[in-house]
């Protein structure tokens, strides 16, 4: 590559580091990538942190020490994060999306792949510091979300099925009691898809009673991994008991009536808990 | 948003960009964000220009006039593409990855987010300027190359699945047969999850002898909808024929033998494709 001044530098750094968040980059990488001396790359990366944390994109973490070096950690500021879960409330509430028996038709939220990757950085905001192996979802719906999130935080992400498909080599399956119909249904996850002991955050679109990740903690039982967290797009309102107790949402439904075409919504606890990790 | 010298805009600019694909951002919109004069924020643009070019991030497109501005059109360069290309045919050739049948295990390639966005900027490259409306794909390890593919374009994904859920609203489906087991399935696609007459690209993990991207293609029809392409991640070797002819392949089986645990790859022919558009 040839020599930059600090204006292409600039470019060059911002897309780089956008590119590999979580990951440890030396200064002598961005120093040989741009045949720059160290202490041009310090004074460099010093103007991409301001604008960084001061614009709310995340943290650049800096390392000190011979093995030293720099680290790109996405999250979001309080004000962004806030709008984003007030536009997400706002768009559940469309009535148009209410189908027949009091569901809502969420595609059209789940597939835009740029919003899934703003939400995706909610969690990861919140989750950054919480040494996640991977995140795992169940067929089909979370998958968007789970990407995205994985994404952010450069882990890989883990599908469970509902089905047993022979491209996925031995499986480990349990059964679990869907929460909200009391039926028992079957749930498996290729062996080769998550390592031992790793730290998992579950992830889905939609949590009801809790049934669904109550079966994915049983599973990563089966894999003696930690489930460091659970994440959700949209609780559903009035659930008598739930299975699971710490979970973060987004949105959370608090009256969804077919007959008066009414979906209203609050926001999650994300925003508490966002504000919680920031010391805010 | 507190004023910034040019060091600071680059930054920001950069950051914004990646953030908004295919948009077209006006040089008002940036002014005001810097608050800065528009001739500064040419000069800016002009620099982050000639960066994402050199380095093959994408092409910056400026549009003038009262209603003009600049757009980020992310591609990659033959360099970059040949090398991704490679590694991924390399990583096929693991034979840990063979399962019994001859099928091959590929979800630590499609379970990991980093490369799928990496796979996803060579396929969004060679259908930039074919004005894609909607990226289809069906249930479930087309999805990861789905969305990333929408991402960079900036389009929505539309999910095709194999069942039928009350979530989904009204359906379309259709009858297609598998084209290497010769069954007859059935797929089917939400009503409201597609535009009629949109543009589409549809995109798979693998194919085989095609049934599965006929039957989408013979889906689309039931929405008006164009075929503007078909991207596959994998080809298998030695099909008698196949049912769709126009397709692109990152990767192409070459010899698949579960006795003598060898799998054999060659390149797809996505490179002459991506060296097509370049106009190299």
């Amino acid at each position: 590559m040839k020599k930059l001044k600090r204006s292409g530098r600039l470019v060059d750094m911002t897309y780089y580091l956008l590119q590999h968040p979580h990951q440890l980059v030396s200064l002598s990488y961005f120093s040989e990538r741009y045949q720059s001396a160290k202490s041009s790359i310090s004074e460099d990366l010093t103007i991409v942190k301001e604008i960084f944390e001061s614009q709310g994109f995340g943290s650049l973490l800096t390392i000190a020490g011979a093995s030293g070096g720099v680290k790109y950690v996405p999250t979001v500021n309080m004000e962004e994060g806030t709008e984003l879960v007030h536009s997400l409330c706002e768009k559940l509430e469309d009535k148009e999306r209410l189908l027949p028996g009091g569901y809502l038709y969420m595609m059209d939220i789940l597939g835009k792949p740029q919003l899934m990757n703003e939400i995706g950085r909610l969690f990861a905001a919140v989750y950054a510091n919480q040494h996640i192996d991977a995140v795992m979802t169940v067929a089909m719906k979370g998958i968007p979300l789970a990407y995205a999130i994985g994404s952010y935080l450069d882990v890989p992400v883990s599908i469970v099925r509902r089905d047993h498909r022979v491209t996925e080599g031995s499986m480990v399956s349990i059964n679990y009691v869907s929460g909200s119909a009391k039926r028992i249904q079957t749930m498996s996850l290729a062996r080769r898809s998550l390592k031992e002991g790793a730290n998992v955050l579950i992830v889905d679109d939609f949590m009801k009673a809790g049934g669904t990740a109550r079966g994915m903690m049983d599973l990563l039982a089966e894999f003696n991994a930690n489930v460091v967290g659970i994440g959700v797009l949209v609780e559903a309102e009035d659930v008598e008991e739930r299975l699971v107790d710490d979970y973060i949402s987004i949105a959370r439904l608090e009256k969804v009536n077919e007959k008066e075409k009414q979906v209203q919504t609050v926001p999650g606890n994300f925003l508490d808990k966002l504000k919680e990790v920031k010391g805010e």
